[in-house]
C-alpha cells in the first residue's frame, strides 16, 4: 500500500526550527522526518524511519558480505567491565552514569568493547574460532557537552559498531583492511563522498586508526591532505621539528640579554619593537622568532580548573582542539579536557605572571628561579612547548617585567620545560609529515572510525585462546563503528537545495512521489492505480492525495521532502497524460498514462 | 548465503545456565539464542536475532494493516512530561533514573504514553487530523524488583506499544477493537494461543483494559474464566458481595456478646471451641462465619514499613497480589507497595494487638473505642475489609483480648472500616461476577495489554483538537502494549520438548537445517548446493558443516536450536539419497538428491 499523505503522520513546516544552526537539521525537523525529544535527543517520525531503515540496510548488507555476523547487546550496561578497562572513569562527564535499585552502578553504553570481549571470552577458545567479526546495529548514548547541529552530535544515536577477534596482527591487518573496504562501499552507495584520515585513538586506544571523514564545511573536523596521499586529521598530524642541539651546541649560543620593550604586549608590537630597538643585522626579526606563552584553562570533570601555560612560535595559534586531544595524559587527568583561555580570575591566582610579559625565564632576569614550570617555578604553573620548540631553538619572549622582552632565549639551556605537545593548528600549504608535499586543509564531518586496538581490551578482560602450539595467546581486537543516524544527517547536509531535500534514490523515503495537482476523485483514483502498478514491481510510492490542499502546497511539500521522482497527476490526465518530474534537476516532462509506470521504472530503476 | 556453522557466532552448551528457572531461558541460553549480560538484561547472539526479527515483523505487517504508522521515540526521557503526568513518583523504584552533566533529570522510559501525546499535540489540531494510531518497535526500560526467567521478566526489553488519538469515545472504541483484532492476528501467527481477560490499568489509568495472558504453567498471572465468556486476571475479578442491610435493619440484629474461647488462635481450632462451647442451634459454626483480622506491611519506595488490617471471612485467603494492585490509593501512597505478613517487629508497635484474638470492636469489650481503623482506635492501623463483609453481616472475631472472640458482632454495627479491598483469593468454583457461571482458574504470561486511556494523559499535557463545531476537545487515547522479547520466550517455552526448541515455522531461525553427517568434501558440497536451491525459492537454510565435529553431536544440536525441518546428508548421499526430518514428530524419510528441494520446500511451504 501505498504511503498516503491524507493520512499520514506528517505536518511539514515552512519556518525553521529555532535552534537549527545546520541545514540537514532544519529540513530534516522542517520536511517531518525527526522532532526534537530533548537536547540532543530526536524522535524518528515515519518518513525518517524509512530513510534510517535504508541506511541500516545498506551498512548490514556490506557488513554481512565480509562475513560480519549481526548480534545485539544491551545499552544498560554494568559498571565492573567498564572499569576493568579503565573506561568508567576514562569517559569522564560524557558517559551517562546511573544506579539500580540495589545502588549498583550502570551505564549507558557508549560503546561496546567491553561486552564484545567478554562475549568472545564466553564463547571462544581456540585459534580455530577465529577470526570473528561481529557487529550490532544499536542505540549509543553519550552525554555530549555541546549536543548540536540535529543528528550530528546527538546524545542518543544509532550505531553500526563491529569487532574484529583475530589470534594475531596480520589477521587484525586482514580485518582492518576489510572493513576498511566495506566503509568505502557503504559510504560510496550512500552517496557520502568520504576521505580516510589518519586520526588519534582517544579513549579507545590501540595504535592504528583512521576516521572517514565526509568533506563538508559544516564538519566539526578540519583534516589535511598532500598531493602525495598523505591525509589526516589535523589532531593526528605531527609537526616537523627542527633537530635538537647537543648541551655543548647550546652553550656555544650567545648569552640571552633582558631589553626594554616598551608596549609590546602584542607579537605584531613587539616584532616592531624588536626592529626599531634592537634591530637584527642578517634580517629582521619576525613573529616566528617570538615565543607566545599562552595561559590556558583545563576544565576537567567535576569542574575543576587546572590552569598551563603552553608556549608556541609567536607566528603560530593555539589550536585548543588538538590540544584537547593531547593534554590529558600531560595534566595526569583521565579523558579529554575541555580547554578554555585563562580568565582574569584564573590569572589572579598567579600573581607573579606578568601580563603581556609572560616568559618561561627566571622572573625579571636571565638567571635565577623560573617562572613557568610544574616544579619550584615562581607560578607552579606547568608549561609544554610546541615541537618545534626544540632544544636549542633561540626565542625573544616576555621577561616577566612590564615593558621587557628577553632575546635569545635558548630552548633546554635558558628555559625548560614538562613537556612537549601538537599545540598549534596546522597550517595551510605546510610540509607534510612524511614529506609527500604541502599540505591542504578542508573541513570534514566523522562518518566512520576505525581502529586497531590490538590487545589492550582482551589484556584487561582476560581473552586468550589456545594457539596452534597449544599456548594461550591474547587475542588482538579491532573495533569499527559508523554513525547510522548521523550517515542520515550527513546525506540530508550533502543533498539538499534552497527549496529542500534531495534524498539520493538508495536512501530516499519512497522511490516516487505522486502529486495529484486536480480536484475530483478522478485524480486520486489515477495516482492511486499508477501506484499500485509500481508497487507490483517493488517501488515505494508516496501520493500526495491531501483533499483541500492546494497544488502549491502539495509541490513545495515534493520539495521539502525530497523524494527524487515525482509524478504529476494534473489537468492533462483528462487527455492521458501526466507529468514526470524530477526533484534534483526540476526538468518535467509529458508522460502517457498508458505507459506512466513503464517511464518511471526506467528513471528510478534504469539498469533494473 | 546460507548460515555455516563452521563459522556461525555459536556455541551450544550441554549445561542449563545455574540461574535459569524456565526451560525458554535453559534453552534460549543452552542453544545459543542469548546470553546474560547483567541480571534480567540479555545480548541477542544471531540466531535469537533471527527470530525476534520475524517476529517483530509479523508484528509490524499486522500494526500496518490496521493502519498503524510506525515511528521511534527515544529512550531517554527528560523528566517533565512525567512528572505533569505523575508518574516520574508512581513508578517508583521500578523506574531507572538518572542526571546528565547538567543535572537535568531523566528516565529510561517503560511506556512512551506522554512523549506520544505530546508528539500529536505538536502536529496536530483538528478532528480532521484524527484517528492517528501510531507505533513503535522500542527498547523499553524497567527496574524489576526480582527480574526473572530470562526473557520473561527483563529489565531491557521490547515493546511494540501503540497509541490510538481519536476524537471521542465512540473513536476509542474503534481503535480498542482494531488492536484487539490485530493482537489475536498477531499471536495466532506466533503460534500462541491467548486468552484475552479483563484486567486492572495499574500505573496506566484509564477504564477498559484486557491483558493477552497465554495459558501456560510458568505464568506469572492466574486468570479465571466461566463457561459463559467471563475472562478476567484474578486481580480484576470483582467479588460478588451480599446485600448490604439497612442501619434498622442491622440495629434489629442481636447484639454481640464476648466468649471465651481457649486455645483458638487458629481458624480451625476458633470453629471446633465455638461448637463444642457455644454450639448454635440450626446448623454448626463454619469458617465462613468467622472473620480473620490479618496484620500486614506494605514496603513502599524508600523502604517505609506501613501496615495496616485487612478482615476476610475465614475461609477465605488473603491474596496479596490482588490486595497489591489496589491497596496503593487507599493507603494513599503512590504505585504499588509490596506486601508481607506483618513481622514480630512490625506487631511490637502496637502493642493493642493481642496476638491470635485481633478483631475490630472494642478493646475487651462490644462497645468502647474501637481497636482498628486510621482514626480514633486504639491501635491507629488502618482496617479494610473484603466486599463480603457487608454492612449487616454477622461474624464470629477476636475480642482483642487472651482466650475470647465476639460473636455475633454485626459489620455496619459494631465496627467500621477505612475501605473495601478485593483481598481474598478467587476460588476455582466461585460464581463469575457476571452471572455466567463457575469460575476456572488458569495461570497464564501476559503478552500484551490493551487499554482505554481515555483522556488522562491528554488532560495531563493539554492535548486538544477542534471538533467539528470549532471547539477545542480533550483528545481521547488508547495505549497498546505486546513484549517482543516476551513473546519469544513464550513462543520457546510453548514450543519446546525434553531434547530443545521447537520452533514454529513463522519464527524460525532458519527454514531448513541442513546436518553434514558424511565425512569428506562430498557432503559439504552437496549441502551447500541443496541451501543454495533452497535459497533461490527464497528459504533460509542454516547448514551445519563443521568439520571434525560427529554426526551425533550435530543431531544433538538440530534438536537443541529447534528448526523445524532438517535434511541429513549422510552416507545415503552416494546412492544419490538424503534424509528429510521433522524436529516435532521425530519421522524421517529418504529423499532423492535430484527433488530433494522440491520435497523440502513441499514440507516448509506446503501452500506456497
Amino acid at each position: 500500500m501505498p504511503l498516503r499523505m491524507s493520512t499520514l503522520f506528517l505536518r511539514t513546516l515552512r519556518d525553521d526550527p529555532a535552534d537549527a544552526e545546520v541545514a540537514s537539521h532544519r529540513l530534516l525537523v522542517r520536511a517531518g522526518y525527526i522532532r526534537r525529544a530533548a537536547p540532543g535527543i530526536y524522535t524518528w517520525l515515519p518518513l525518517g524511519l524509512k530513510v534510517l531503515a535504508k541506511v541500516e540496510a545498506v551498512i548490514r548488507e556490506e557488513m554481512d558480505a565480509i562475513g560480519g555476523q549481526e548480534v545485539h547487546f544491551p545499552a544498560l550496561l554494568p559498571r565492573e567491565p567498564y572499569e576493568a578497562t579503565g573506561r568508567w572513569d576514562e569517559y569522564g562527564d560524557g558517559l551517562f552514569r546511573l544506579q539500580d535499585r540495589k545502588e549498583n552502578d550502570y551505564l549507558l553504553a557508549p560503546t561496546h568493547e567491553e561486552m564484545f570481549t567478554l562475549l568472545v571470552k564466553d564463547l571462544y577458545s581456540s585459534y580455530k574460532d577465529l577470526p570473528a567479526y561481529l557487529y550490532q546495529i544499536q542505540t549509543k548514548y553519550r552525554d555530549e557537552a555541546r549536543p548540536r547541529a540535529g543528528l550530528l552530535r546527538g546524545r542518543e544515536f544509532v550505531m553500526k559498531d563491529s569487532y574484529s577477534f583475530t589470534v594475531d596482527d596480520a589477521g587484525l591487518d586482514v580485518a582492518y583492511e576489510a572493513h576498511r573496504a566495506a566503509y568505502l562501499r557503504i559510504f560510496e552507495r550512500l552517496g557520502l563522498e568520504v576521505v580516510p584520515v589518519r586520526a588519534t585513538s582517544g579513549a579507545m586506544g590501540g595504535s592504528r586508526s583512521e576516521e572517514f571523514l565526509h568533506p563538508t564545511e559544516v564538519g566539526e573536523d578540519t583534516f589535511v591532505e598532500s598531493d602525495g596521499g598523505y591525509r589526516a586529521n589535523v589532531e593526528a598530524v605531527t609537526t616537523v621539528a627542527p633537530e635538537a642541539l647537543t648541551e655543548e651546541q647550546m652553550a656555544a649560543l650567545p648569552a640571552a640579554e633582558v631589553n626594554d620593550t616598551p608596549d609590546s604586549t602584542t607579537i605584531a608590537a613587539l616584532v616592531d619593537v624588536a626592529n626599531s630597538l634592537q634591530p637584527r643585522e642578517d634580517r629582521a626579526w619576525e613573529a616566528a622568532d617570538t615565543l607566545k606563552c599562552v595561559v590556558l584553562t583545563a576544565v576537567v570533570d567535576g569542574g575543576e580548573r587546572r590552569r598551563f601555560v603552553v608556549a608556541v612560535p609567536g607566528d603560530r595559534e593555539v589550536d585548543l582542539k588538538r590540544l584537547e586531544a593531547s593534554v590529558g595524559p600531560a595534566l595526569g587527568v583521565i579523558g579529554e579536557p575541555t580547554l578554555e583561555a585563562a580568565t582574569a580570575e584564573d590569572l589572579a591566582k598567579h600573581p607573579a605572571l606578568v601580563r603581556g610579559y609572560i616568559g618561561p625565564g627566571a622572573a625579571g632576569a636571565v638567571e635565577g628561579t623560573p617562572v613557568l614550570g610544574a616544579e619550584g617555578s615562581v607560578s607552579g604553573l606547568p608549561l609544554f612547548v610546541d615541537p618545534r620548540v626544540a632544544p636549542g631553538t633561540v626565542w625573544i619572549t616576555g621577561a616577566n617585567a612590564p615593558q621587557q622582552h628577553v632575546f635569545g632565549l635558548v630552548a633546554g639551556r635558558d628555559f625548560h620545560w614538562d613537556g612537549v605537545l601538537e599545540a598549534t593548528a596546522v597550517r595551510e600549504g605546510a610540509p607534510a609529515p612524511d614529506g609527500s608535499g604541502p599540505l591542504r586543509a578542508r573541513r570534514g564531518m566523522e562518518m566512520g572510525h576505525i581502529f586497531q586496538l590490538g590487545r589492550k581490551y582482551a589484556e584487561a578482560l582476560d581473552l586468550k585462546v589456545l594457539d596452534v602450539n597449544g599456548k594461550q595467546v591474547v587475542v588482538t581486537m579491532g573495533s569499527y563503528g559508523i554513525g547510522v543516524t548521523r550517515a542520515v544527517a550527513a546525506i540530508a547536509e550533502r543533498y539538499h537545495d534552497e527549496k529542500g531535500l534531495v534524498w539520493p534514490r538508495a536512501v530516499a523515503p519512497a522511490d516516487v512521489h505522486v502529486v495529484v495537482a486536480t480536484k475530483g476523485e478522478d485524480g486520486v483514483a489515477a495516482a492511486l492505480a499508477l501506484a499500485a502498478e509500481l508497487e507490483a514491481h517493488g517501488l515505494t510510492v508516496l501520493v500526495d492525495d491531501r483533499p483541500k490542499v492546494s497544488p502549491g502546497v502539495k509541490f513545495k511539500d515534493f520539495e521539502l521532502i525530497g523524494v527524487p521522482t515525482a509524478v504529476v497527476v494534473g489537468r492533462g490526465l483528462a487527455d492521458g497524460e501526466l507529468e514526470l518530474k524530477d526533484r534534483a534537476t526540476g526538468e518535467a516532462r509529458p508522460i502517457r498514462v498508458d505507459s506512466a509506470a513503464a517511464e518511471v521504472l526506467a528513471v528510478v530503476r534504469p539498469r533494473g
